[in-house]
C-alpha cells in the first residue's frame, strides 16, 4: 500500500489517500493548536504517543463491539485505517466539569458530574465549531436521527469502556472528544484519535494533568505529561 | 383575591403573591430590554398588548389539551395565575432560521428550517442564559429526563398549534421562547407569557417583522407592531 494524495491536512494530523481503494493512511504530527488554532505549537514526541496510544485503545474498543476505522498501525507515526466520510458533529463526553463546560455553566473544574454529559459540536472552524443538539443536526442534514441514536449509543459505551481502563492506570476520565466517519455502506464507525489531544486524564491520585491542557494552559511539562501517559499505557 | 409580597420582578413583569394559597398575579410592565439587559427602553402599551394576548393564546392552548398557568384576567395589565415553581430551563422553538441560531450556525436569516429546531437554554442572567441540551440539564439537577420529554412534548405540540393559529392571522411564526412551571404535585404546565417579546412574528406576506426585534434593532414602529398583532388577534 502506497500514499498517493494528501486529502485532508488537520491541526495534528495529515490523511493520505492510498493505492488501495477505501483505506486511506493518518500521519501524526508534533504539531499542536489550541483555541481553534489561535495558540500553535509543537510538542516533541506528540504523533508518536497519539498515533500509538490510538491504536491501542481502538483495538480494545473493538473488542468490546465498538467498530473502528482502524486497519493497521504502519509505523511509528503511521497508521491505515478505513476510509469514511466525516460526520461532521464532534461528540464530547464528560464525566467531570472542565474547560468550557465550566466556564459556561458555572460548575467548578474538577466537579464529577451527576450523569454524564454529552455535547454535539458543528465541526466548523469558521464558526468556532458551535454547539448544537440532535435537532440542529437534523435540520441541517449533519446527521439523521438514527445517525445520532447510534452516535451517542457509541459514545456513552466508549465511556464506560474508557473510564474503566484509564481507571487501572491510576487516570481518571475527565472528558474526551471523539468523532465518527460513514463507511460507503453506510455503517458508523468510529474514525478519530483518542489521545491526551483529546482526552482530558488526571492523575487519579495527585489530579495532575497528563493532557493537552498543559500545552493550553502554558503548565509546562507538557512532553513528559504525553510520554507519562504511554508508559503507563504499555507498561514499558 | 388581593396581591400580597412582591415575589418577583422580571424585565418585563411583576409576580405577585395573593392571599389565596396557590395564586399569583402577574402584573405586565412596558419597560423592555435586550440582550440580557444591555439595553433597556420602553414600548408604550406594551404590557397591555403582552397580557391580553397571552391570555388569549393560553385560552386557545387549554382547549388543546396543554396545561396553562392561565387562571383569570384581572385587568389590562394583571391576571391571576397557578402559583409554580417555574423549570430553569427557557424553551426556544424554531421554524425559520433568525437571531442567535443564524449567527451561531451561520445560517441565514428568513431560511425555513427542514425540521423544527428545539433548544434548551439555561435561565441563568450571570451566565447569559447558556445553550444546554437535555444532558446539562439532567446532571444539573435543573430538571429529570421525564420533566424534559414532557416539556419537550408540549413545547412541539404549541409549535404546530401556533403555527396555524397565527397563519390565519397572516403571520407567520418564525420562532419562540416559552417556560413551564411545576405544581406542587409535580405536575408540569406553562407558565409563560406569549407575545410578541417572547415570539417573532413576521408578516406572512411582507415578512414585516412584528415582534421585539424592532426595538433590538432599532428598526422604529415598535409600538404600531405590538398594536397590529392585537389588532389581527381580536379583529378590532
Amino acid at each position: 500500500m502506497k500514499k498517493t494524495e494528501l486529502m485532508y491536512e488537520g491541526k495534528a494530523k495529515r490523511v493520505y489517500a492510498t493505492d488501495t481503494d477505501g483505506i486511506c493512511i493518518v500521519d501524526y504530527k508534533d504539531d499542536a493548536t489550541a483555541f481553534n488554532g489561535a495558540k500553535k505549537g509543537t510538542i516533541v514526541g506528540k504523533g508518536v504517543v497519539n498515533n500509538r496510544m490510538s491504536n491501542r485503545i481502538m483495538r480494545m474498543l473493538e473488542k468490546h463491539d465498538i467498530p473502528t476505522h482502524l486497519i493497521e498501525e504502519l509505523s511509528e507515526r503511521e497508521t491505515a485505517v478505513v476510509r469514511v466520510s466525516i460526520v461532521p458533529v464532534e461528540v464530547i463526553v464528560r464525566n467531570i466539569a472542565a474547560g468550557s463546560l465550566s466556564k459556561r455553566l458555572g460548575i467548578e473544574e474538577g466537579t464529577k458530574l451527576p450523569s454524564v454529559v454529552l455535547e454535539y459540536c458543528y465541526k466548523n472552524d469558521a464558526l468556532d465549531d458551535p454547539m448544537i443538539n440532535d435537532s440542529h443536526a437534523i435540520a441541517m442534514g449533519l446527521a439523521t436521527k438514527e445517525d445520532l441514536d447510534t452516535i451517542s449509543a457509541y459514545a456513552l459505551k466508549i465511556d464506560e469502556i474508557l473510564i474503566d481502563f484509564f481507571a487501572k492506570l491510576g487516570i481518571e476520565l475527565v472528558d474526551f472528544k471523539i468523532e465518527f466517519g460513514k463507511k460507503p455502506d453506510g455503517t458508523i464507525i468510529l474514525a478519530d484519535e483518542i489521545s491526551p489531544d483529546t482526552c482530558r486524564l488526571w492523575d487519579s491520585i495527585t489530579h495532575e494533568k497528563l493532557d493537552k491542557d498543559r500545552f493550553r494552559r502554558d503548565m509546562g511539562g507538557v512532553e513528559d505529561a504525553y510520554q507519562e501517559v504511554m508508559r503507563r499505557l504499555t507498561g514499558e
